[in-house]
């Protein structure tokens, strides 16, 4: 065994605990050593049990471990990923919170809740304090950290930077999300192939009122909303990994194209500081071709962590108009719950 | 020989020149009589000239049909349809309408000219008034006529009885447009399978001013556009047929969703009234299902002539959210301008 | 009510029972007059309990049909339609022909039983007989005919008159088959988006099996299956509708080009002599373009009841190589059970 | 400057001279040196003069490079590698191996030539022989080397193995190839979506007669084709990288499944011994799932230089049925030239 933090995953053999698995191979810091999944699976071996969908190779040493039912144990890890259903984490993600768990949680069952911080590293580290309000770590330690929606955090990316400078007072945004998105089995074949469809139950919501906690502000011990009045109409696409995004942007101050771009290139934050191991170099890349950024081609910048905006320009009723796209089950799932446990270890809450 | 009226179509080896003699075969006023084409397929039969790629067989008589090249000749009948690309367009078309042919065009080229008719039957009718006042009609009976551009049609025709009924103010639309929209050979599939390509050129602006000036109303000589803002996303998606949109609507005066949808699905116009052959029954379906409308499904409503509206639901920022979609190569290109060619018809300009 | 033959449609709700309710609409002699689906949809309506995928409208009438429970009823009609998976086929269509029902089955369960016919009317009209040492029949009339997996029927039809003038001795086959031939939800789009799967749970004995009982002949009470031996290699790809398949043919004697598309193009049987109101007018089309047939392009000839074959070239180690299309969905299941319905009408086995 | 080999490309802004470049990009052995295309694109930059269409970014100081003309000139390296089209390279790919360079190429416009070598390293390495026996090598070094078709390298990967060991005598192959394989702008993309076109110009015979000659020995200064018989049915899919193939093979004497297993997975050759850098650890490597291998979960094996093999089963007609599948840009195109070209270093043709 290494020196390495050991760590478990919540709902292991779905598609995002692939993802944790697969990001998770050879991190510097973290050490997969711990796998629940449902009752179906427990007792398995992780390779019985997963039906593994990425185009690497499992990772040898995990294949071998036994897959455990999803209940705190004497060998679960402190640090705990999860990537459960929202109505499986409402019921089991509290029980590891409670037995002392650091649970950094993909899902979107206590995202809005008021002492759950929901976190974007290069956004709102500082929101992390909530951590202390919440009673399990009062009691013992325990916690519960989230990331948002896939299709929020490409966005809010973008915005971050801009919001902290100009103030980003409202926003339309008309998305075309990847099937990956949906988890598998997931979408039908027959819902895509050679179609759009133009609904994804309570993407809408998520992904307006979780934008508006990230760019929110830290007050005491509550996150203050902020005000930005989103507008997002959620479609689902035949592609595979990669949610692009049609933005159109009211800004607090007029800001010119150079202003905004440079804000994008030049942004660097807490991750980028802290020099986490899942940071992209640059968080945000402006591709001033005249056609990009595209799923196919850009999903995978700063390993599938950056956000790639593209197509600036005025807009008729707001100020300005864009495309952004990021990873999906990257920064959109998995890694974005890894970056969030590097940020909590380098914020000393996994101490 | 029939009785029916003969009409010629330029450019009639393209997609939209297939759509043209597919959706004529049979047609109760019209007969395709004279072909023309480019000079690499002037003289030989249509057959041979044309890539057939529609599902459908292609005509018996016509393919027998020699394609001529594109010059006006003793032969060319009065009425013409055009499917040419916006520069041969520019070239071509003059010359038929100053040899005394109606031009009922599907380019770009004229589209904003200030004395050609831009027309959807069911929107602005009356527009057809500026024939009048062009050189061409005056000295010969010759003129044109053109249909807006496909991601404008389905959008434009969702929004005309809006408009005239609550106004129109400022409209937000991202739309995702099927590779049909971009003719043969088009989009390179490497470019599509798997992906979103989120640019076509020159598409916004042809959207935004081409919806204008179909909103707008006739002052004597002379189309003053509608004073609506809008502001376009064009992206291009893997489906085959079928623009979807999603589109946010600031209305002059509040409507509730009764009246908005009681609008759409009660919306009858000149088309419907004149009982012209290629009008759909009913322009508009409001379909109330959570998902659509979706291209697959739903492009075929009103054999391709229908706009499907589905999600209507508040905006944060404007009144309404809602997705339109309908069939770019019919009711978006062919077929749009067959039924210009029927309402020219019954207004008398071809007599 | 009208004076045609009342039908039922076991599994109604799902991608086969919808395609038999819009095939039925507007028949000549059936009209469907009772529906059963599992006892989650029964007490519902159609509407209610079908989440209706196809691009026709769902048809008014039946959409205000209550759904059964599938079990044999008083008002269950003599001739029932059957689009059961084959789990739920093996128990509940026996009871159906025990009480009296002549089931027209799409399902696998019985297609190889001795007694059950297993039949394309063009091919192997004669089978029916097998109706008479049917159990059922004897006792009560009911009995069970079915027709063969999607992917045998459109090769068969092919090799049926090839087979009765030349023999068919050895068919090498792969296949790329559509997804909706794995019916809703069927195949998760992550599979099956820019990705070929090159596997068919059971798909590869059920073709072969099934080919050679229906190239077989009546010996008295029993079929014997033709000695033609088939390798086959059965795939899925991204496509709606439609197989294709490439095969390598070896025949018992040697016939030219001219002689096998000629075979093919004059081939009429027993249902054009019929004049069945779903049988096409040509079974099988030849096509000579170089790149034909085409899913997306020739599933519909013959209103999807015609298999389209292309590409006859020389084999290098049998005789010929070409390639076979048909439609899966019509032709290949929910056509094919209407077609053998009509035959059983005409051939007498519903007086 | 390095100490590395300088390398020239022709044909350096198309996809596989696109690829190329991306796989030279920190190479341990060569170093891109010289670029050329058509005169298009000559004196341009070569970020201008490309559309890079790869996921990952262009490499930096390449795009600085200016792109020559296709003449050699006195600053052209000994080594090229050649990314052009038949035409062209029929034209082109003589001149420069006239001028002494050594010319690597992947086009078919020389592969059948009695003195070109057709090589795939692990198949065979020692017919690059025929190098001594061409015209310019014996004027002054220059030579020209091939690699096969993309269709033929992962089935001939996958066979040489076999045939070395037991003889391959009879090949039926279906294949499912992407639409890289057909470049850029290529396939379009109305052809693909949703559809499968079952024809690729030439490319059935190319694969039969390469894959001959690949397989063949070398008797003094000529290749004796092998003497398998080879039918090849080549179909396009809507899949971006990764050329499926269905195979059933006849052997020279029987073997378990188990040896032919072993065979593929125990398979070493001279890239491997001779530790050239872009050799795979394991060439071809057997999957044991059902429905493996598919093209998207699969083709990056061994950095796209591996073929997969799966599903081995008994075949009806000859002795076993499989799939293969390779990467048709890398194994198929780019990989394979570099590979050959590191092969022609290691044997000293380079000195």
């Amino acid at each position: 065994m290494t020196n390495k933090i050991p760590v478990g995953i919540l709902g292991a053999t779905g598609t995002v605990g692939q993802r944790f698995i697969q990001l998770l191979e050879d991190h510097p810091w973290f050490e997969v050593a711990w796998l629940a999944a449902s009752d179906r699976s427990a007792g398995k071996s992780y390779a019985e049990a997963a039906t593994w969908r990425l185009p690497t190779r499992i990772p040898q040493r995990v294949a071998k471990l036994t897959v455990n039912s999803a209940t705190p144990a004497k060998d679960t890890p402190k640090l705990v990923f999860a990537a459960l259903d929202a109505t499986a984490a409402k019921e089991i993600e509290p029980k590891f919170a409670e037995a002392g768990c650091a649970v950094v949680s993909n899902s979107s069952a206590f995202r809005m809740a008021e002492d759950v911080p929901l976190v974007i590293p290069e956004v709102n580290a500082d929101h992390t304090a909530l951590i202390k309000t919440q009673q399990w770590y009062k009691k013992n330690g325990g916690f519960m950290v989230t990331n948002p929606n896939c299709s929020a955090i490409g966005l809010v990316l973008a915005l971050g930077p801009l919001h902290h400078k100009f103030g980003v007072e409202k926003i339309f945004v008309a998305t075309m999300q990847a099937v990956s998105g949906a988890g598998y089995p997931g979408v039908p074949s027959l819902d895509i192939v050679g179609n759009v469809i133009p609904y994804i139950a309570n993407e809408e919501p998520k992904m307006e009122a979780e934008s508006r906690k990230l760019l929110g502000t830290l007050n005491g011990n509550r996150v203050t909303p902020a005000e930005t009045i989103l507008s997002a109409h959620c479609n689902r696409v035949a592609v595979e990994d990669g949610h692009t995004e049609s933005v159109s942007m009211q800004l607090g101050k007029t800001a010119s194209a150079e202003e905004v771009i440079g804000t994008w290139n030049e942004f660097r934050c807490t991750p980028q500081k802290l020099n986490l191991p899942s940071a992209p170099e640059q968080p945000v890349y402006y591709d001033p071709a005249p056609d990009r950024p595209q799923p196919r081609l850009d999903r995978d910048r700063g390993r599938g962590m950056s956000a790639v905006v593209g197509r600036l320009r005025p807009c008729n009723i707001f100020h300005w108009r864009f495309t952004v796209l990021s990873h999906n089950t990257i920064r959109g799932a998995a890694g974005a719950a890894i970056l969030n446990g590097e940020l909590l270890r380098a914020q000393g809450y996994l101490d």
